[in-house]
């Protein structure tokens, strides 16, 4: 078996997810690839011509429309392990009447993963002359809330990526590019433990300013502020993602005032994460913060995601989002400052709900970090 | 400008586009990020959870809805150049509001890309009320039909990938595993001009019986059969796949028979291509010859598929796809025979349509090939 887990916690994934279903008034979920079938069954890839699909009845046992040349790697998986039922295909038959078939008769109403593509909703709504909806209430609740051993995934990946901040002075100075020392992130990425590299931002002096630049060609100059954002999978999936700001040489006042603003805000934000506090209430912990100093017009973003299988997951830390944290879910604090033309900053930890707060899974020192000059 | 083509390309894509959607007697096309969105404006990247959209009205201009975070690099596209009209939002805004006032009053039939993710499409459908549909008949007939400057890019990847298959005899040698021999070669689509490693399977021995199999800890044993499927893309986003079959040390006779007739499939197939003649005609002239020889349950997959922006696109050449090709288009061609337990085989070449037959774009030999014993 090449699942993270035992074949058991995958059962007890899929039986909370049909009772969901039941308990949410849906007839039938149809899940594609992606997040959701990775979590539900371990089956990874994100093949979008050809149609796999777990359909989970609210009564009745689940069954996986697969490719027939995709069947051995997915009979590898808790498909294989727990016997599910499976109907293949090969090209050039209709995947859909599958579908159907593994369907009750005639539902009413029908959930889709966030994930299946347009290429196959329509096709499934046109057979079903229904209009499907999303099946998020059915599929956010398993994955929001982490269990032990998704902790456990979540805390060595933060560690392993703590680790790769650990080395970024060292790599960082001035007379280098950013995608020069976004390749040596990459590598200690991969050498402190994860099997991927999702994603390496080094954003040097003005492009700091743009929250999603990656790396550029850009020669890094003594007195930048330098945002560096990295993340990567460990060998189950589970994600890390965390950012530091660091300082090549000695930065202006000002800019290290405002920074130093920053980190409260971060700070205040983690503060203020324990059950029963809302979404939109630790955005705004954060917020305020930078409001008070004058800084709230260059927080361009939301505060966090949610982490798991994927880096951007539920529950979004937004302004609007007035859904309660509970125990288990893991998100990141990630507020940030922009500067168009100038610099930018942000500090980002990923942090796990606990009884009475959080665990924060990144461990490096917050403060911008002098780096090479 | 970061896109690979001058912005009047994307102005006539754009002008195509909207004439085919007037044509299709839609009112309205919205195309998600995806290689459609790459294709119309050069927009690369796949964010999923924020709404990125180009809305194209069947009469009056195109919108991009796009999440502020995402607009600078977004203006770095066609969408900058050709100065498109821009509907940014931040998070706790609703995009779809956007989506809206993009579109003509009360539209009846709208299309959508492929890609979109049920996320989106569900929205979109519960604010119009309608069931859309499918924007297959505008946009594939775009990116199926390659002009020069695509042809030329299809060209230099194919190039860049013979060169890499020209290595692989002096990579593999038995004793070493398929994922030092797959490091390798990943190593050098980058050193042969790729920018991405798109994918790299060596499927040694039995693994060559699953035409998914990609790599494994296997150690290659002499007297095994290869399977090399490998592709990336060169700077411009055009994709490489070819696949050679190699044999470490001497093959038992009956395989290197079965092989020989595999080949002469493979040209029958590509012997079939020309303007007129249908997918399923090429699909055909592989299958019949693999049947003749008693092959023909080996081969478990269609004959091949589209290329360009992606890696699978149309036209699929494949039982029941009665497409008739025509002069542009650009394919695999790539039967395969699987032996459970035992040993596969696969030859793929790239073909563009030209006025009286076709263009391959690989050039390597097709015959089993010695490599290090």
């Amino acid at each position: 078996m090449t699942t993270p887990f035992p074949a058991d916690v995958y059962a007890t994934r899929l039986a909370r997810a049909r009772a969901l279903t039941e308990e949410a008034g849906l007839d039938v979920i149809v899940v594609g690839p992606g997040p959701d079938l990775t979590y539900l069954a371990g089956v990874e890839g994100d093949t979008i011509e050809r149609l796999t699909a777990l359909v989970i009845p609210a009564t009745g046992e689940p069954t996986v429309v697969v490719p027939r040349m995709e069947l051995s790697k997915v009979r590898d998986t808790a498909v294989g392990s727990l016997g599910l039922a499976i109907a293949d295909w090969v090209d050039g038959e209709d995947p859909y009447a599958l579908v159907m078939a593994a369907m009750p008769a005639a539902p009413v109403r029908i959930g889709l993963s966030d994930a299946l593509p347009a290429l196959h909703v329509i096709p499934i709504a046109d057979r079903l002359g229904v209009r499907p909806e999303l099946a998020t209430p059915v599929l956010r609740e398993g994955r929001m809330i982490k269990d032990e051993a998704e902790i456990a995934e979540l805390r060595r990946a933060g560690a392993a990526i703590d680790a790769v901040h650990r080395r970024v002075p060292a790599l960082l100075r001035a007379g280098r590019t950013e995608r020069d020392v976004a390749a040596d992130i990459a590598a200690a990425i991969v050498a402190e433990g994860h099997r991927t590299v999702e994603f390496v931002i080094v954003a040097s002096g003005p492009n700091g300013a743009d929250p999603h630049h990656e790396v550029s060609d850009r020669v890094i100059q003594d007195g930048d502020v330098v945002v560096v954002d990295i993340g990567g999978a460990v060998p189950s999936g589970y994600n890390s993602d965390s950012t530091r700001t660091y300082a090549v040489g000695t930065p202006d006042p000002e800019t290290a005032r405002r920074i130093a603003v920053l980190v409260r805000a971060q700070q205040a934000a983690v503060d203020a994460v324990r059950p029963g506090v809302t979404a939109e209430q630790v955005d705004a912990a954060a917020r305020d913060v930078l409001t008070a100093e004058g800084l709230g017009a260059a927080f361009l973003h939301r505060t966090g995601h949610g982490i798991g299988v994927t880096t951007h997951e539920e529950p979004y830390i937004a302004p609007g989002n007035a859904l309660p944290l509970r125990e288990g879910m893991a998100f990141s604090i990630e507020p940030g400052i922009y500067f168009p033309g100038e610099w930018g900053s942000r500090i980002e930890d990923i942090v796990v709900v606990t009884a009475d707060g959080c665990e924060n899974l990144n461990t490096v020192p917050h403060e911008l970090t002098a780096a090479g000059a």
